[in-house]
Protein backbone atom coordinates (compact mmCIF):
# COMPACT_ATOMS: atom_id res chain seq x y z
CA UNK A 1 0.00 0.00 0.00
CA UNK A 2 1.25 3.42 -0.71
CA UNK A 3 3.61 2.58 -3.22
CA UNK A 4 5.07 5.43 -5.35
CA UNK A 5 6.92 4.95 -8.90
CA UNK A 6 8.25 7.39 -11.20
CA UNK A 7 9.80 6.15 -14.81
CA UNK A 8 10.21 6.50 -18.16
CA UNK A 9 7.56 5.04 -20.80
CA UNK A 10 9.59 3.44 -23.31
CA UNK A 11 8.97 5.65 -26.94
CA UNK A 12 6.66 4.71 -29.44
CA UNK A 13 4.64 3.06 -27.14
CA UNK A 14 0.33 4.18 -26.65
CA UNK A 15 0.47 5.68 -23.32
CA UNK A 16 -3.16 5.08 -21.36
CA UNK A 17 -2.74 0.97 -23.03
CA UNK A 18 1.16 1.55 -21.38
CA UNK A 19 -0.20 2.72 -18.15
CA UNK A 20 -3.15 0.19 -17.91
CA UNK A 21 -0.63 -2.63 -18.50
CA UNK A 22 1.53 -0.88 -15.59
CA UNK A 23 -1.12 -0.51 -13.08
CA UNK A 24 -2.04 -4.23 -13.75
CA UNK A 25 1.25 -5.80 -13.34
CA UNK A 26 1.82 -3.54 -9.54
CA UNK A 27 -1.72 -4.22 -8.58
CA UNK A 28 -2.52 -0.66 -8.06
CA UNK A 29 -6.12 -0.49 -7.86
CA UNK A 30 -6.76 3.72 -6.63
CA UNK A 31 -4.02 6.10 -7.35
CA UNK A 32 -3.05 9.65 -8.43
CA UNK A 33 -0.67 9.97 -11.74
CA UNK A 34 1.03 13.01 -12.84
CA UNK A 35 2.89 13.46 -15.66
CA UNK A 36 5.28 15.67 -18.54
CA UNK A 37 7.10 15.19 -21.75
CA UNK A 38 5.92 14.79 -25.40
CA UNK A 39 3.14 13.16 -27.57
CA UNK A 40 2.72 12.28 -31.24
CA UNK A 41 -0.90 12.64 -32.17
CA UNK A 42 -2.39 13.01 -29.13
CA UNK A 43 -6.51 11.97 -29.49
CA UNK A 44 -8.57 14.43 -26.86
CA UNK A 45 -11.97 14.24 -26.12
CA UNK A 46 -15.06 16.86 -24.65
CA UNK A 47 -17.90 15.51 -23.15
CA UNK A 48 -21.24 17.01 -24.32
CA UNK A 49 -23.66 16.56 -22.10
CA UNK A 50 -26.74 17.26 -24.65
CA UNK A 51 -25.25 14.65 -26.92
CA UNK A 52 -24.28 12.50 -24.01
CA UNK A 53 -20.67 11.31 -25.73
CA UNK A 54 -16.92 12.29 -26.15
CA UNK A 55 -16.71 14.94 -29.02
CA UNK A 56 -13.01 13.93 -29.74
CA UNK A 57 -10.19 15.48 -31.70
CA UNK A 58 -6.65 14.28 -32.81
CA UNK A 59 -3.72 17.00 -32.77
CA UNK A 60 -1.51 15.69 -35.66
CA UNK A 61 2.11 15.84 -34.71
CA UNK A 62 3.96 16.32 -31.66
CA UNK A 63 3.08 18.40 -28.86
CA UNK A 64 4.59 19.45 -25.36
CA UNK A 65 3.16 17.39 -22.65
CA UNK A 66 2.25 20.25 -20.46
CA UNK A 67 -0.22 18.41 -17.53
CA UNK A 68 -0.72 14.77 -17.23
CA UNK A 69 -3.28 14.83 -13.99
CA UNK A 70 -5.70 11.60 -13.23
CA UNK A 71 -6.39 9.01 -11.00
CA UNK A 72 -6.77 5.61 -10.94
CA UNK A 73 -9.59 3.46 -9.47
CA UNK A 74 -11.64 0.10 -10.36
CA UNK A 75 -14.03 0.18 -13.72
CA UNK A 76 -15.73 -3.37 -14.29
CA UNK A 77 -13.16 -5.03 -11.78
CA UNK A 78 -10.34 -3.88 -13.43
CA UNK A 79 -7.66 -0.74 -12.62
CA UNK A 80 -8.69 1.99 -14.81
CA UNK A 81 -7.18 5.49 -15.30
CA UNK A 82 -8.85 8.73 -15.67
CA UNK A 83 -6.46 11.22 -17.08
CA UNK A 84 -6.35 14.80 -18.58
CA UNK A 85 -4.08 16.46 -20.61
CA UNK A 86 -3.09 20.02 -21.87
CA UNK A 87 -0.35 19.68 -25.07
CA UNK A 88 1.93 22.88 -26.09
CA UNK A 89 2.41 23.20 -29.91
CA UNK A 90 5.21 25.30 -31.66
CA UNK A 91 4.03 28.28 -30.80
CA UNK A 92 3.42 27.61 -27.47
CA UNK A 93 -0.73 27.37 -27.76
CA UNK A 94 -1.75 24.88 -25.21
CA UNK A 95 -4.65 22.37 -26.51
CA UNK A 96 -6.31 19.74 -23.88
CA UNK A 97 -9.14 17.43 -22.39
CA UNK A 98 -9.74 14.21 -21.52
CA UNK A 99 -6.37 11.56 -22.99
CA UNK A 100 -8.29 9.20 -25.29
CA UNK A 101 -4.80 7.86 -26.81
CA UNK A 102 -1.40 9.41 -28.07
CA UNK A 103 1.90 7.69 -28.99
CA UNK A 104 4.45 8.20 -26.45
CA UNK A 105 7.94 10.20 -27.49
CA UNK A 106 8.81 11.34 -24.00
CA UNK A 107 6.51 10.66 -20.41
CA UNK A 108 8.03 10.78 -17.22
CA UNK A 109 5.34 9.68 -15.28
CA UNK A 110 4.67 9.82 -11.42
CA UNK A 111 2.14 7.32 -10.11
CA UNK A 112 1.32 6.92 -5.96
CA UNK A 113 -0.75 4.26 -5.10
CA UNK A 114 -3.63 4.95 -2.31
CA UNK A 115 -5.47 3.21 0.48
CA UNK A 116 -8.97 3.32 -1.06
CA UNK A 117 -11.84 1.45 -2.33
CA UNK A 118 -13.33 3.51 -5.76
CA UNK A 119 -14.91 2.17 -8.01
CA UNK A 120 -16.68 3.54 -10.93
CA UNK A 121 -20.38 2.45 -12.09
CA UNK A 122 -22.55 4.09 -14.38
CA UNK A 123 -24.01 7.50 -13.79
CA UNK A 124 -26.35 8.39 -17.11
CA UNK A 125 -23.81 7.72 -19.80
CA UNK A 126 -20.08 7.82 -17.80
CA UNK A 127 -18.12 5.74 -15.02
CA UNK A 128 -18.87 7.89 -11.92
CA UNK A 129 -17.56 7.07 -8.54
CA UNK A 130 -20.37 7.87 -5.59
CA UNK A 131 -20.00 11.38 -4.94
CA UNK A 132 -18.83 12.01 -1.27
CA UNK A 133 -21.63 12.48 1.24
CA UNK A 134 -20.25 15.44 3.76
CA UNK A 135 -23.27 15.56 5.79
CA UNK A 136 -23.07 12.14 6.94
CA UNK A 137 -18.97 11.71 7.21
CA UNK A 138 -18.09 9.19 4.37
CA UNK B 1 -1.65 13.98 9.72
CA UNK B 2 -1.10 12.85 6.39
CA UNK B 3 -4.19 12.28 5.63
CA UNK B 4 -5.09 11.53 2.12
CA UNK B 5 -8.55 11.67 0.31
CA UNK B 6 -9.70 10.91 -3.20
CA UNK B 7 -13.41 11.42 -3.97
CA UNK B 8 -15.98 13.07 -6.34
CA UNK B 9 -17.74 16.23 -5.63
CA UNK B 10 -21.44 15.91 -5.92
CA UNK B 11 -22.86 17.03 -9.37
CA UNK B 12 -24.06 20.60 -8.72
CA UNK B 13 -22.51 22.13 -5.73
CA UNK B 14 -20.30 24.96 -6.05
CA UNK B 15 -16.88 23.66 -6.44
CA UNK B 16 -15.19 26.24 -3.86
CA UNK B 17 -17.56 26.32 -1.45
CA UNK B 18 -17.88 22.56 -1.42
CA UNK B 19 -13.95 22.06 -0.87
CA UNK B 20 -13.62 24.41 1.88
CA UNK B 21 -15.95 22.80 3.53
CA UNK B 22 -14.45 19.66 3.64
CA UNK B 23 -11.16 21.06 4.18
CA UNK B 24 -13.38 22.62 7.35
CA UNK B 25 -14.94 19.13 7.93
CA UNK B 26 -11.50 17.07 8.29
CA UNK B 27 -9.71 20.22 10.40
CA UNK B 28 -6.94 19.70 6.98
CA UNK B 29 -4.76 23.23 7.27
CA UNK B 30 -2.00 22.58 5.03
CA UNK B 31 -1.99 20.31 2.11
CA UNK B 32 -2.38 20.16 -1.96
CA UNK B 33 -5.06 19.61 -3.92
CA UNK B 34 -5.24 18.01 -7.44
CA UNK B 35 -8.33 17.74 -9.76
CA UNK B 36 -10.00 17.10 -13.07
CA UNK B 37 -13.52 16.84 -14.17
CA UNK B 38 -16.38 19.06 -15.87
CA UNK B 39 -17.06 22.28 -14.19
CA UNK B 40 -20.00 24.60 -15.57
CA UNK B 41 -19.81 28.67 -15.90
CA UNK B 42 -16.00 28.98 -14.60
CA UNK B 43 -15.53 32.20 -13.60
CA UNK B 44 -11.36 32.54 -13.45
CA UNK B 45 -9.25 35.56 -12.80
CA UNK B 46 -6.30 37.16 -13.61
CA UNK B 47 -3.91 39.44 -10.98
CA UNK B 48 -3.43 42.69 -12.52
CA UNK B 49 -0.25 44.11 -11.02
CA UNK B 50 -0.75 47.95 -11.86
CA UNK B 51 -4.76 47.79 -10.98
CA UNK B 52 -3.63 45.57 -7.58
CA UNK B 53 -6.61 43.78 -8.25
CA UNK B 54 -8.11 40.70 -10.09
CA UNK B 55 -9.64 40.81 -13.14
CA UNK B 56 -12.20 38.22 -13.68
CA UNK B 57 -14.14 36.27 -16.05
CA UNK B 58 -16.73 34.04 -16.50
CA UNK B 59 -16.60 31.26 -19.22
CA UNK B 60 -20.70 30.55 -20.09
CA UNK B 61 -20.88 26.87 -20.68
CA UNK B 62 -19.13 23.50 -19.87
CA UNK B 63 -15.56 22.88 -19.64
CA UNK B 64 -13.21 20.08 -19.50
CA UNK B 65 -11.66 20.47 -15.85
CA UNK B 66 -7.82 19.42 -17.78
CA UNK B 67 -6.15 20.55 -14.23
CA UNK B 68 -7.04 21.53 -11.15
CA UNK B 69 -3.90 22.27 -8.56
CA UNK B 70 -3.41 24.33 -5.27
CA UNK B 71 -2.91 24.13 -1.88
CA UNK B 72 -4.43 25.00 1.56
CA UNK B 73 -3.34 27.33 4.38
CA UNK B 74 -4.67 29.19 6.87
CA UNK B 75 -5.92 32.89 6.34
CA UNK B 76 -7.73 34.72 8.84
CA UNK B 77 -7.69 31.23 11.13
CA UNK B 78 -9.24 29.29 8.72
CA UNK B 79 -8.46 26.52 6.13
CA UNK B 80 -8.07 28.23 2.94
CA UNK B 81 -7.79 26.86 -0.23
CA UNK B 82 -5.64 28.49 -3.11
CA UNK B 83 -6.79 26.75 -6.46
CA UNK B 84 -5.72 27.40 -10.36
CA UNK B 85 -8.02 25.63 -13.27
CA UNK B 86 -7.29 25.13 -16.47
CA UNK B 87 -10.37 24.12 -18.88
CA UNK B 88 -10.97 22.86 -22.03
CA UNK B 89 -14.00 23.96 -24.68
CA UNK B 90 -15.46 21.08 -27.25
CA UNK B 91 -12.95 22.52 -29.33
CA UNK B 92 -9.83 20.90 -27.12
CA UNK B 93 -8.54 24.90 -26.66
CA UNK B 94 -7.84 25.96 -22.97
CA UNK B 95 -8.34 28.78 -20.88
CA UNK B 96 -7.81 28.97 -17.33
CA UNK B 97 -6.18 31.31 -14.22
CA UNK B 98 -7.06 31.66 -10.42
CA UNK B 99 -10.22 29.61 -9.78
CA UNK B 100 -12.95 31.90 -8.30
CA UNK B 101 -15.59 30.14 -8.55
CA UNK B 102 -17.84 27.26 -10.55
CA UNK B 103 -20.49 24.91 -10.66
CA UNK B 104 -19.34 21.38 -10.72
CA UNK B 105 -20.70 18.78 -13.44
CA UNK B 106 -17.97 16.26 -12.58
CA UNK B 107 -15.09 16.85 -10.25
CA UNK B 108 -12.76 14.20 -8.75
CA UNK B 109 -10.45 15.61 -6.24
CA UNK B 110 -7.42 14.40 -4.89
CA UNK B 111 -6.34 16.06 -1.08
CA UNK B 112 -2.89 15.45 0.74
CA UNK B 113 -2.77 16.81 4.48
CA UNK B 114 0.33 18.16 4.91
CA UNK B 115 2.52 19.42 8.67
CA UNK B 116 3.21 22.70 7.79
CA UNK B 117 2.06 25.66 9.59
CA UNK B 118 1.39 28.11 6.24
CA UNK B 119 -0.57 30.95 7.59
CA UNK B 120 -1.72 34.10 4.85
CA UNK B 121 -0.78 36.87 5.67
CA UNK B 122 -1.00 40.49 3.62
CA UNK B 123 1.33 41.63 0.99
CA UNK B 124 0.31 44.82 -0.74
CA UNK B 125 -3.30 43.66 -1.70
CA UNK B 126 -2.41 39.80 -1.77
CA UNK B 127 -2.84 37.17 1.41
CA UNK B 128 0.38 35.14 0.87
CA UNK B 129 2.84 33.32 3.13
CA UNK B 130 6.48 34.61 4.40
CA UNK B 131 8.90 33.53 1.41
CA UNK B 132 11.32 30.90 2.48
CA UNK B 133 14.88 32.22 3.57
CA UNK B 134 17.33 29.71 1.92
CA UNK B 135 20.27 31.29 3.07
CA UNK B 136 18.77 31.02 7.13
CA UNK B 137 17.55 27.69 6.14
CA UNK B 138 14.03 27.93 7.42
CA UNK C 1 14.06 10.04 2.51
CA UNK C 2 10.23 11.22 1.59
CA UNK C 3 10.48 14.53 3.56
CA UNK C 4 7.64 16.96 1.60
CA UNK C 5 8.07 20.67 1.36
CA UNK C 6 5.76 23.54 0.45
CA UNK C 7 6.89 27.38 0.47
CA UNK C 8 6.59 30.35 -1.50
CA UNK C 9 9.66 31.73 -3.67
CA UNK C 10 10.88 35.15 -2.73
CA UNK C 11 9.45 37.70 -5.67
CA UNK C 12 12.20 38.73 -8.29
CA UNK C 13 14.04 35.16 -7.92
CA UNK C 14 14.99 33.52 -11.27
CA UNK C 15 12.58 30.06 -10.17
CA UNK C 16 14.31 27.42 -12.02
CA UNK C 17 18.10 29.15 -10.76
CA UNK C 18 15.93 28.95 -7.51
CA UNK C 19 14.61 25.50 -7.05
CA UNK C 20 17.35 24.06 -7.97
CA UNK C 21 19.39 25.69 -5.37
CA UNK C 22 16.77 24.73 -3.11
CA UNK C 23 17.05 20.91 -3.70
CA UNK C 24 20.80 21.31 -3.63
CA UNK C 25 20.56 22.70 -0.02
CA UNK C 26 17.89 19.99 1.26
CA UNK C 27 20.36 17.17 -1.31
CA UNK C 28 16.89 16.08 -2.73
CA UNK C 29 18.13 13.84 -5.69
CA UNK C 30 14.69 12.52 -6.81
CA UNK C 31 10.79 13.64 -6.52
CA UNK C 32 8.07 15.62 -7.55
CA UNK C 33 7.34 19.03 -7.71
CA UNK C 34 3.66 21.20 -8.08
CA UNK C 35 3.29 24.86 -8.02
CA UNK C 36 0.67 27.76 -8.86
CA UNK C 37 1.50 31.17 -8.88
CA UNK C 38 2.45 34.20 -11.33
CA UNK C 39 5.61 34.66 -13.06
CA UNK C 40 6.88 36.95 -15.38
CA UNK C 41 8.59 37.10 -18.26
CA UNK C 42 7.96 33.32 -18.44
CA UNK C 43 10.76 31.45 -21.36
CA UNK C 44 9.37 28.38 -22.51
CA UNK C 45 10.43 25.63 -25.08
CA UNK C 46 8.44 23.26 -27.35
CA UNK C 47 11.16 20.49 -28.14
CA UNK C 48 11.78 20.61 -32.38
CA UNK C 49 12.25 16.57 -32.82
CA UNK C 50 14.02 17.20 -36.31
CA UNK C 51 15.93 19.68 -35.43
CA UNK C 52 16.70 18.40 -32.42
CA UNK C 53 16.68 21.39 -30.07
CA UNK C 54 14.49 23.39 -28.23
CA UNK C 55 12.44 26.18 -29.88
CA UNK C 56 12.07 29.09 -27.13
CA UNK C 57 9.22 31.93 -26.88
CA UNK C 58 9.52 34.81 -23.97
CA UNK C 59 6.35 35.90 -23.48
CA UNK C 60 6.52 39.35 -22.68
CA UNK C 61 4.50 40.53 -19.35
CA UNK C 62 3.31 39.09 -15.87
CA UNK C 63 1.76 35.20 -16.44
CA UNK C 64 -0.82 33.81 -13.96
CA UNK C 65 1.25 30.22 -13.11
CA UNK C 66 -1.61 28.31 -13.73
CA UNK C 67 0.19 24.98 -13.36
CA UNK C 68 4.08 23.60 -13.08
CA UNK C 69 4.62 20.35 -12.80
CA UNK C 70 7.61 18.33 -12.65
CA UNK C 71 10.16 15.90 -11.58
CA UNK C 72 13.64 15.94 -10.07
CA UNK C 73 16.32 13.64 -10.79
CA UNK C 74 19.97 13.50 -11.50
CA UNK C 75 22.02 15.29 -14.65
CA UNK C 76 25.76 14.75 -14.36
CA UNK C 77 25.73 13.98 -10.79
CA UNK C 78 23.31 17.06 -9.51
CA UNK C 79 19.93 17.31 -8.59
CA UNK C 80 18.06 18.32 -11.98
CA UNK C 81 14.97 19.82 -12.31
CA UNK C 82 12.24 19.12 -14.91
CA UNK C 83 9.04 21.50 -15.07
CA UNK C 84 6.33 22.29 -17.67
CA UNK C 85 4.59 24.98 -16.96
CA UNK C 86 0.72 26.50 -18.44
CA UNK C 87 0.64 30.15 -18.30
CA UNK C 88 -2.78 32.53 -17.81
CA UNK C 89 -3.01 36.08 -19.80
CA UNK C 90 -5.77 38.43 -18.66
CA UNK C 91 -8.14 36.96 -21.22
CA UNK C 92 -8.06 33.51 -19.54
CA UNK C 93 -5.86 32.25 -22.84
CA UNK C 94 -3.49 30.09 -21.96
CA UNK C 95 0.53 29.24 -23.20
CA UNK C 96 2.78 26.81 -22.09
CA UNK C 97 5.79 24.24 -22.81
CA UNK C 98 8.93 23.60 -21.32
CA UNK C 99 10.40 25.88 -18.36
CA UNK C 100 13.42 27.35 -19.35
CA UNK C 101 13.53 30.67 -16.89
CA UNK C 102 10.89 33.17 -15.08
CA UNK C 103 11.15 36.18 -12.94
CA UNK C 104 8.96 35.20 -9.83
CA UNK C 105 5.88 37.24 -8.69
CA UNK C 106 4.14 34.48 -6.80
CA UNK C 107 5.72 30.95 -6.62
CA UNK C 108 3.63 28.33 -4.21
CA UNK C 109 5.55 25.31 -4.41
CA UNK C 110 5.12 21.80 -3.49
CA UNK C 111 7.72 19.46 -3.30
CA UNK C 112 7.63 15.76 -2.37
CA UNK C 113 11.56 13.75 -2.46
CA UNK C 114 11.02 10.43 -3.58
CA UNK C 115 13.37 7.08 -2.92
CA UNK C 116 14.28 6.51 -6.34
CA UNK C 117 17.42 6.57 -8.34
CA UNK C 118 16.82 7.79 -11.69
CA UNK C 119 19.66 9.31 -13.61
CA UNK C 120 19.35 11.74 -16.87
CA UNK C 121 22.04 10.45 -19.80
CA UNK C 122 22.29 11.65 -23.50
CA UNK C 123 19.69 9.93 -25.35
CA UNK C 124 19.86 11.62 -28.85
CA UNK C 125 19.31 14.88 -28.34
CA UNK C 126 17.57 14.48 -24.57
CA UNK C 127 18.71 13.88 -21.20
CA UNK C 128 15.96 11.43 -20.42
CA UNK C 129 15.92 8.35 -18.17
CA UNK C 130 16.18 4.64 -19.11
CA UNK C 131 12.75 3.92 -19.98
CA UNK C 132 10.92 1.17 -17.77
CA UNK C 133 10.85 -2.24 -18.77
CA UNK C 134 7.67 -3.75 -17.88
CA UNK C 135 8.36 -7.39 -19.20
CA UNK C 136 11.50 -7.62 -16.51
CA UNK C 137 9.49 -6.23 -13.69
CA UNK C 138 12.25 -3.60 -13.06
Amino acid sequence: MGKKFMFRVPEGEEIVEFLTRFLVSQDIRAGIILGVGSLEDPEVGYFDREKKEYITKTLKGTYELVTLIGNVSIKNGKPFLHVHVSLGDREGKLYGGHLIRAKVFVAEIFIEELDEKLERRKFGSLYLWDPINLDSGS
